[in-house]
């Protein structure tokens, strides 16, 4: 191989600063969905192919990674696929594993397969990469990490509650007061309910795919969809004022953003009374309204809460609460919802699980472009110990130890090249302090932020000097 | 899918507790390597098949997991190849990517494509997931996590002394000097002097292959395989002598591990005498004076070191320094060496780097086996607030949130259950206190080991109980 290597599309390094970066992010969020008493699991990056086949449909299916059987796979394969030369229905005989495309997946399958270990209700979150074969482009790539976060075993909405407390905690901390971040709840009973109300069930799916679509197409867009898939005028005219609670947004800027949620039960109320007597309306008024209620109650630290009856985050298999968070200029950082039987697949009926993910990749982005990353101490190198001689190395190995046992983060140069050199070194690689010597081996520290040459006579001076 | 579903042979799901005993192990590493001044980077799960191919060797080769290219894959397959049914040479048309089998070729692809970036010498580590097709085994999984450091870019011999301080560091703290182990040191060109000095070059890596087997086929093993090669009797006899340095390892149990070196030293010094006039052996023989008098100088905590002629570590890439180290009843739990020129097949000649990989998954059973996991504390649910009625949610939920801003990780029981069922969850969680009220709204928090109640009145005094 004689070209420069590089790496599949879609694919990334991550260089020493990206990891501290994302440490810090991933480290962050830990800590908090610890605090909350969620445990970690990971599972295989390589499922059987056919726990994730099916499972988010067709278009879904196309963006798993297939992993081609070891040893002599055309010995099983299909032969009259093969002839035909059929990619798609040859697939499964010479691919038996694939990578995971989510969490959400292998999470259900993992809780049906260990289901007598697991102590419900069942607290876990599970930070891991996943593989998507999608067409890469920015901010999308084709193996990413996900973060998520799901309570299984229990239908109490007192789990939603800390859900979004958990958004208000780790996007407070991470965004530092400094960015503007919304919440956009809604509950799919209650889009059951306004689609109820206007007599239109039976294109219940239909409908909700083009109302998520509000943000892209806009009032008129959705009118025009709507009449095509064969409602009246007038039908779509209520739909649209029915879901259009949006208006009410251009407001939100000048509230306090402790009202937000004053705000979003008023709306609620608002819609309540319009879809009261359509039961599934009525029970999805009820949950959100209990949520709300509960987050009043607490309080929330920095996030502005919106009630979005438009929220639909695609017909997946949420069936209750919908969450998704959001800042201006980026897609969705955060998002999940209820399902009530994510398990069913795998022969575990009514097993209700609420959950929220968050793209650690966007995130880092976010983070980036508004530059909120703090400046990182303790991770990389602080001292370099120069090497001019074999004697300098002789002198300075039992300090560099003596540094490190005090859980210092220091280093040699390992070779006696020239001074310039090492110097350079230490400036690319950020180091704080450098530790020299002169022709009469008296010994200096110096900070490389300043020209000061502070002179030192023993390692327990060094070591006070640093610890400072 | 209505059968139980599982995991591909060879995979693992990880439970709670396993996953908390793992990241011990690599934060304990994490930590030890940042204070030695290397920095982590991450590469794709996926790399191009060329990437990979070609570097171990076919044996090698057979290992790779290939990623079925997506869509239609067969539109760009070898017709002949499909004809044929030739597995093997269809592959490459179907199949680009394929997943890193270990972490050493993709650094070295790393190095070379970010080589611009990067400021030499270049301390990296990366702890990931590798895949190898391979048989599955107890201790052998086919998706693992490897924990690998190396320097490259600088050919000083103090690179080895740091990663052998850094093996004592780690393994000091992981076993609590509660287990014995041995880090065995070699030279590859000791080896080269050992067999340039009876004669034998031309045979060389043919009897690395078969000394290298010492553990497994023994003394009279090894002259048999020698002599099949071609080698006289006599040869082979002397040959074993000069490797057989190893009888001097049973008196090693009697010496205090702080004169390990010396032995060591001593058997090299023994050594030396015996192929003294081969470049190679002369070359190798200082390079390890000099690691071994460094590592004498500074002392070691733990390790007990071995000087092993015979240890090869597999044909592989070593050049230089070969590092293995062992406890009793496991296969190897960290390796590595030296490799003078890894980066070669991606077009940079001439880097040497020297490097050492810990197999986080077989530390993982070591410290199981003997029962060296500390008692996990802060990682789970310190607090469950029980849960009878919606008054208790309403009293107990500003508590909560108090206790998680406090930094205590704390859960309300999210369901009026029955108490017994409560005090289940709180035990197979192993929480430590719960919270509970009682008719009269008197307030008690009581620790699950004893059957005191204690009364509290207030959230602050709640909190400085928890404290203590």
């Amino acid at each position: 191989m004689s070209n420069k290597p590089n790496i599949p599309k879609g694919t990334r390094d991550f260089s020493p600063i990206e990891m501290v970066r994302r440490n810090y992010i991933f480290d962050t969020i830990k800590k908090i969905f610890k605090k909350y008493g969620f445990q970690q699991i990971e599972t295989p990056a390589m499922e059987n192919l056919e726990t994730l086949v099916g499972t988010g449909g067709e278009e879904s299916d196309k963006l798993i990674f297939k992993i081609l059987n070891s040893g002599d796979y055309l010995a099983k394969a299909d032969g009259k696929q093969l002839e035909t030369r059929n990619s798609k229905l040859l697939t499964s005989s010479i691919a038996e594993k694939a990578l995971h495309y989510d969490l959400t997946v292998p999470f259900a399958r993992y809780v049906v397969q260990n289901q007598n270990d697991i102590t419900f209700p069942f607290r876990r979150f599970q930070i891991q990469p996943v593989w998507r074969a999608d067409k890469p482009q920015k901010g999308r790539y084709r193996e990413f990490y996900q973060c998520d976060v799901d309570i299984i075993g229990s239908d109490s909405l007192l789990n939603e509650v800390d859900l979004i407390k958990i958004i208000d905690d780790v996007f407070t901390e991470l965004f530092q007061g400094k960015l503007k971040y919304t919440i956009s709840i809604n509950n799919r009973k209650i889009l059951q309910g306004i689609v109820e109300s206007v007599g239109e069930q039976d294109k219940f799916e239909q409908i909700v795919v083009i109302i998520d679509k509000f943000d892209k197409i806009g009032r008129i867009g959705i009118v025009k969809e709507l009449i095509n898939i064969g409602l009246n005028e007038n039908v779509a005219e209520i739909l649209i004022q029915l879901c259009n609670i949006k208006a009410y947004d251009e407001a939100l800027d000048k509230i306090n953003f402790n009202e937000n949620l004053k705000v979003a039960s008023e709306q609620l109320e608002y819609l309540s009374n319009k879809i009261s007597g359509f039961h599934n309306g009525e029970k999805g008024v009820e949950e959100l309204e209990f949520v709300f209620e509960k987050l009043t109650q607490l309080g929330l630290k920095k996030a502005n809460v919106i009630f979005d009856p438009t929220l639909a985050r695609g017909l997946g298999y949420y069936t209750g609460t919908i969450i998704e968070v959001k800042v201006d200029n980026f897609p969705s950082i955060c998002g999940g919802g209820r399902y009530d039987d994510l398990t069913g697949k795998f022969g575990l009926k009514n097993v209700s699980g609420v959950g929220i993910s968050f793209g650690a990749d966007r995130i880092y982005d976010v983070l980036l472009d508004n530059k909120l990353y703090p400046e990182f101490k303790g991770d990389s190198t602080q001292v370099l110990f120069t090497n001019q001689s074999a004697a300098d190395e002789e002198r300075f190995l039992p300090m560099l130890f003596a540094l490190r046992d005090k859980g210092i983060n220091a280093e040699l140069y390992p070779e006696q090249v020239k001074w310039q050199k090492q110097l350079v070194f230490a400036e690319k690689k950020r180091i704080k302090f450098i530790v020299s010597t002169n022709e009469n081996v008296d010994l200096f520290v110096k900070d490389m932020n300043s020209t000061e040459k502070k002179p030192f006579s023993s390692i327990e001076e060094l070591i006070t000097f640093l610890k400072k």
